[in-house]
């Protein structure tokens, strides 16, 4: 009897692989679809994970896997739709609310983007908690609902449904109690698998890097990124990606309506310089994959012309009606929910702001409440963190450095601390870096 | 708030495991009892297994691990039988009896021998499976018969009990369908903290290493070796260990029942000569911890002389008669049970035997059902494979190289052409290594 001719069993797999050797299309394949059934049990899809995280995998085999967690649910089939669908994902960052104008920026543009979304865990926030802070609004739509509101107004922004790569469901919560979340495969694999059953045409990944983002490192981060461009060309996909800045918080607010509030004035063309030069480039990006622009410039020309001109700004309160929520919001952010109290945080002595640790306002803010420590936890809209000065800029002691929107007056001491410390002051101002630190194509 | 204050959560202990950090008493006890009492999922004891895989534990971990173990279950008390308690583990071979009559041996010269010996799966046999060869023979001796046998006769050889080591039992079935099997401070960790809950004073290790062995090499085997002694010492036993020869079958009998018959000639002090020596090597060490030789040699005397005596065989016989056997078994091998037709495999060509392949021989026999591929199955005593010449002997054309014992005469055209090519011939005499390559005592 030749043994290799035979199937392998799934412990044979987990050695080989364990061992460093590479797993076939058809053994990734069955591996998936089993544990998607429940067939193959936790246990070893963990030691799977971890020898996986410890190995590595080929190009070959994360597409693979790619294609076999995408196949393990429904995929969406967009092609009713006029023009090509592009997306935007982001890895994750502390103030992160790029996406809430993007979408509607982009779609005033002629490209339609269906943004499946999710919620924020740990020092990241969500883009689904955020729109939840818009009174009425929500984010579970039918599959038909989506398509619809999609082919009428070119963008809608849901949460994932539970039909989509449910395998990739059940094993980010194994891995996420396994510590086998940081591999570049098993990274790619989840994120491109949900994309990619969304059934769009092309993604731009915002892939962040520093501080305050799941990678610390730019070498680290053009590792995913290559690896989500290719396994996403692999799957017949325009994928693009930017490496993008995350060391200090993107715009000024933390917390979901206060970064409701600050999402809205990029849709003018508006807010900080941060947001808007990110914005810009990733609607560039998004642009010339949905094939409406002749080049960069001119994608940035439609980009700011939606911005001048109210269309930006009336799309998105269409979006914000059709999702249940009041449209007034996006003009008069004063409808969005707000804490009871602000508790102005001072500098203690004079100096230019260096840096402002966004890992650590992450953490605060989640403390506050603005975020989660585990899924089951319950956002308030309301809480966060306001800064009041950013990176470059000057304060001298005794002026606010930042201020808590908090329902308690009482009990900061240690967030105010810790908030204080988060900004670097130094004698002489500090240069603002590019937002974009490098453009993956490939 | 200190984080390095606070106890790390499961994940966390994996991860700095994975990172190549080390784990604290409290920690790794923490995470064996509640494995034990079920409150850890398997799927978090599989990936951090395989993190253990990849990084390894040091000495410090792997004794606090191994110790954490034995005290998941009972550790039994012995200290009521006077002497010193030793027993002998090996870490698996083909035609592997030598238990079966070195515990009477060693017992016949005043070292009580607790043996507590397991079952036989993959290529490898089981004490277990070899003495229940013997009509009667039972080894689930209660605790208190188990005792009161040792403190009558100075021997008894029996099966685990639930009640020792539990999370043992638990870990290897996992690592069994994870393919975390292979690692050396969990081994350690299985090995010893079944043999210290046994509450013996001294114990030999038998670490085989070839072919037909766990262990391939002797770097290996070595590596394991030392992290057994060191481990044992580290709990306060006396620990050694000696690398032995497992390239070729151990004796020329495999199968049980077939074993049995061999390993009774040993307590004669006849039958193949690696039997014997090996046996008396493993003797002078087990006398030496249980203090009853004056030196080496000393040692060898007591045990030739109990061989040669009859106290060995008489020790033996009450041994099976106390364990419910039939005690003229031991010198009238015939009352064995024995297979329905032998058949003989015959040289295609002249030579001196080479080598003979120990593992392709204990998947014939596994494949004749002398041993497991699963826990479930059911072994018969009966069958295996008699070998007609060994290393260093000449055969002619046409003359036996060894027999099937089977139950039907037929559907062996397989098995046959395995063992034929099981046998490596040469045009002159190989040379007979010495049984043990290594002995090692730190």
């Amino acid at each position: 009897m030749n043994a290799s001719a035979e199937l392998r069993t799934v412990p044979e797999l987990i050695a080989h692989k364990r061992d460093g050797g590479e797993l076939t299309d058809v053994e990734l394949r069955s591996l998936v679809n089993r544990y998607a059934t429940g067939e193959l049990p936790d246990y070893q899809m963990a030691a799977l994970a971890m020898a996986v995280f410890f190995r590595g995998m080929t190009p070959r085999e994360t597409t693979a896997y790619t294609l076999a967690m995408r196949d393990s649910g429904r995929v969406m089939d967009l092609s009713a739709i006029p023009g090509k669908k592009v997306d935007k994902h982001s890895t994750g960052g502390v103030g992160d609310k790029i996406s809430l104008s993007l979408a509607p920026i982009v779609a005033a543009c002629g490209v339609p983007v269906p943004m499946m979304a999710g919620r924020g865990l740990g020092h990241t926030g969500g883009t689904l908690d955020k729109l939840e802070a818009i009174p009425g609004f929500h984010v579970d739509l039918t599959r038909k609902q989506f398509q619809r509101q999609l082919a009428k107004l070119g963008c809608a922004i849901i949460g994932q449904t539970a039909a989509l790569a449910p395998a990739d469901k059940r094993l980010y919560a194994l891995r996420d109690v396994t510590a086998t979340i940081e591999s570049v495969p098993l990274i790619t694999g989840s994120i491109l698998s949900k994309k990619l059953a969304e059934g769009l045409d092309g993604l731009v990944m915002d892939v962040k890097v520093g501080r305050g983002a799941f990678m610390k490192n730019v070498d680290d981060a053009r590792v995913l990124a290559k690896s989500l461009v290719r396994v996403g060309r692999g799957a017949g996909k325009d994928v693009r990606a930017l490496l993008t800045r995350m060391d200090d918080p993107l715009g000024k607010m933390i917390g979901n309506a206060l970064e409701v509030r600050e999402a809205f004035l990029t849709l003018r063309g508006e807010g900080p310089a941060d947001l808007l030069d990110l914005t810009l480039a990733l609607g560039v990006e998004m642009l010339q994959l949905g094939g409406v622009a002749k080049g960069r410039a001119d994608a940035e020309r439609q980009l700011r012309a939606v911005m001048r001109d109210g269309k930006a700004v009336a799309l998105a309160e269409k979006m914000v009606r059709a999702q249940g929520g009041d449209p007034r919001v996006v003009s008069e952010p004063d409808r969005l929910p707000s804490s009871e109290h602000r508790v102005v945080i001072k500098a203690q002595k004079p100096g230019f702001v260096q840096a402002v640790d966004a890992l650590e306002l992450g953490l605060v803010g989640v403390s506050l409440g603005a975020g989660r420590t585990t899924t089951d936890d319950v956002v308030d809209p309301r809480v966060g963190i306001e800064l009041a000065v950013s990176v470059t800029e000057h304060v001298n002691v005794g002026q606010p450095l930042a201020y808590l929107h908090v329902n308690e007056r009482k009990g900061h001491t240690q967030h105010v601390a810790r908030v204080r410390d988060a900004f670097v002051l130094g004698p002489k101002p500090a240069t603002r870096q590019p937002m974009v630190i490098e453009r993956i194509t490939r």
